[in-house]
């Protein structure tokens, strides 16, 4: 018989590995490796990804500041232009009339004071609201703070409302279009699949039994499927991660290259090691007043940021990382080989026999001679 | 003559594979494969960006309703800090003077109705604007529409002015500045490339056969170049994205790695499968008015957002990976010998004199005899 | 004595290496090279990040225009939500009381003109404020340019304030909250790390040796780490890139798994091979003046924007590029192996022992035989 070449025994050792796997535990990794082997053949590239996003739904709302007042899309989502980054409004805090001048500062253990020696000129705390201008002055008819130069009456967000004001934002719906494309593939898709027409599109919303294709997504759907409790997030805001899925495996046809869904919390609502917890934000809009001095009505925003992040990784049969993993796996292969026929000669009592088929042996002149002596 | 042990045998197969490369077709794929191994014997690091944006032009439009007016940058570019997602209005629906207050919705197959019963109070329709008061009141003298609480009088953008009333923004120019870094190489580049100097920057604009590396692009020309119609692309808008190319083999010098710009339309301008066709969005301009009342200028924005997106690998000489794949290729090449072996052996006629020159084998004794008798 | 096949040469090489291996030159490299290929068994991920900012601190300013005012955070922080990217104002130039009108331009080489016939009716200039309505007005007692219809009066850019009007925003400070997440081995982390408490967070500020895991940043710490001068850059403005770099070895616990934080500036300053220095943009707040026409305040806007850009890679065991890169280097330690035998056969002098030990021949029968004949 034949005493095998390495390049034999490479292919062999596919037997030899088949024989050893008597355990179903033995050959599930077997299994997953060569699944894992060949995944390793394809050449890969990144997602590009565009996103734009379009939130619909009305508020009324009735409080004793405002009065009735509806708040539509322009009003509730900042940015307005609808990138993958877009803020809804559910909980306000506003300031109307502000004006520069000078007003005693909100009572904290830095800002009383009892007389103008505790209050320093020109002076800006770090949580304050402006800048102090060394008096003490009457806040209410107890207390006494430093009065700030600053836009005036400051702002008193101690106490946050609650329920939140546009906690009916979890009724809002949002269309995120996103168009991605593999470069290096040139392959491009968008999350509005070939199938869907329009009809379907005008009506659905994102489900992930009964639609997880439609692109168009309840507010208080994703907060709940992110594990949270849409009213309790509104109150102080938070940030939802809206995850698209692209990973594809370009071999297959392009109908099976579709986006996955998924959403999660990103900040952190645990209140211990924690810093300025949930999502909020001031901005104000300016006005002139009667008598023509600018004057703005400053809004502490709370609500709900959605970060729509893109991600994934495409593969495709590529002859370089062909090589590389072939070659790889030949020479993992091989030291299989080698590494049975070392248990062979070991631990097997006929090793004898099997030494005798497996090496020729030089004698001191050099003549090949098997390694048990002739008898 | 040697029997070569197998090293010998992968370095005399490249002289095999050069053998059996007789056809031009075989030599294209072994040449392909030289030059993708000798790539894979690099290191990569993906890009890291940072894009500014600044667009320049000015536009004269005289319509009925707000006469003759110049629009400039801080009012048709959204956002106007020029970041690297930047928005240019080409067309618009302003609806000029709306305040909190009751008024008809905008007829439609949901919201006309004959009597009170048709509407019900606190109902808000998706595509509504306002929230339902509960009557059906006169839209005009011959239909009656649900009466909603909204920013009154409503928006109605059933008409989008044609051509487009910022159709001209397409001469506008905007200049991107890039800077780019590949951390693990400590590499670092912008798109002002070393030899062009301030005053060619100053009057350039891109085109690809003339000025390739002008960083200041003409709006009309990138779409153009995106296989689009400006003034098309300006009624309803849309999704350009401004693609630069980083993709460096930072082996060669660095003079070597410039920038490759591309441009295409990134939303789908196909009218069929599709909801919310082209790019617009809703923002408002606040006011008090004369009774100190908020009021709000709407304006429904239609217009393009460009889109820059900064991509790239590069490239550089390592040692790991130029171990994994040479290791790698020579596994694969001795399995091309191990094939080309089999070859030999099977398909040949004289496969017995390759066999004997090939081949010792052991008779029972473990002698080792050639593999055709000693005659 | 035995003839080594293939495979076990692959494990004596090991020690064949470390034989070679005599000067320390040498031994570094080995060292080096396996420590790499022990990097290479692992599986990577790229980070997917969640950013968002909070800037705090007031300044007072009092100028000839405007008075003394107080900026605080909604007036100089551009856009307001604390996103990744955010614009911190440090100069600005106001033009207040514009509105919708005609004027002189602003005196230039392409402006100034002599009579009507250098004016050009509906000319728009690259760099002007407006469109020519074709007059050639009195600019100054001797000035005369062509008249622009425009938001007037012009913008008058030519002197920047000097000192910045807000360089006291160098001790403005930003809290930066980044959640990061591998998905592919599901891990997630904060950069506000488990061992830091409330208290801490509450006082604390990032400092490169003392407190290296505090996530508030000074503003003029930053920009000083990056090698810049605050009141100069506050001047005309400029990019500082804010680097989070979350490379980990996720073999290691999660402890280690920590964010690194640089600085560096990312836009040019050069003047020379340059457009458009510093950064800077116009926006403007819309008001009704006292005949409801509308009116606006101009604000060109110099100031430094943050980009804060998360990086990173992490790496995992993992079977398939195990078995990839374990392979390669057997291949690799077999080529090893290979040059070690050449090099013993013809740079040594005893070589003849050596081949006769190492390989055995067949003559014209297909006997083996040693390659030195017996004597």
């Amino acid at each position: 018989f034949n005493i095998c070449s390495t390049e034999k025994k490479v292919l062999s050792s596919f037997v030899t590995i088949n024989v050893y796997a008597f355990t179903p535990t033995f050959k599930r990794v077997v299994l997953l490796e060569c699944n894992a082997v060949l995944r390793a053949y394809q050449d890969t590239d990144s997602v590009i990804s565009s996103v734009s996003t379009k939130v619909k739904g009305n508020i009324l709302t009735n409080t004793s500041i405002e009065g009735v007042h509806v708040w539509d899309v322009p009003e509730y989502v900042i940015p307005p232009q609808g990138e993958k980054s877009f803020f809804v409004l559910t909980n306000v805090i506003p300031t109307p009339g502000q004006t520069q001048s000078k007003c005693p500062e909100i009572p904290s253990l830095v800002t009383k004071c009892e007389s103008d020696s505790d209050c320093i000129e020109g002076q800006t705390e770090v949580h304050g609201n402006g800048v102090q201008t060394g008096h003490c002055v009457q806040y209410s008819d107890t207390i006494k703070t430093c009065e700030v130069q600053a836009w005036c009456p400051l702002e008193n967000d101690t106490i946050i409302p609650k329920p939140a004001l546009l906690g009916a934002a979890e009724h809002f719906t949002v269309l995120i279009k996103n168009n991605i494309q593999y470069p290096k593939f040139n392959f491009r898709k968008r999350n509005l699949l070939h199938h869907i027409n329009s009809t379907y599109l005008k009506n659905c919303t994102f489900d992930r039994k009964t639609d997880p294709h439609c692109p168009i997504f309840r507010l208080g759907h994703m907060v709940t499927e992110a594990g949270e409790d849409f009213s309790v997030m509104a109150l102080k805001g938070g940030i939802i991660g809206i995850f698209i899925d692209w990973n594809c495996d370009l071999d297959f046809p392009e109908r099976f290259c579709i986006p996955k869904y998924s959403f999660s919390r990103l900040d952190n609502k645990n209140p211990e090691n924690n810093v300025a917890p949930g999502y909020n934000f001031r901005f104000a809009k300016y006005y002139k007043n009667n008598k023509s001095i600018e004057t703005r009505t400053l809004i502490k925003a709370f609500g709900i940021r959605f970060d729509v992040i893109v991600f994934g990784m495409a593969g495709k049969f590529n002859i370089v990382p062909t090589i590389v993993n072939l070659g790889a796996a030949l020479a993992c292969l091989s030291l299989v080989t080698a590494i049975c026929d070392w248990v062979m000669l070991t631990c097997m009592k006929d090793h004898d026999q099997y030494a005798k088929r497996k090496f020729i042996h030089l004698n001191q002149n050099g003549d090949s001679v098997p390694l048990v002596s002739k008898s």
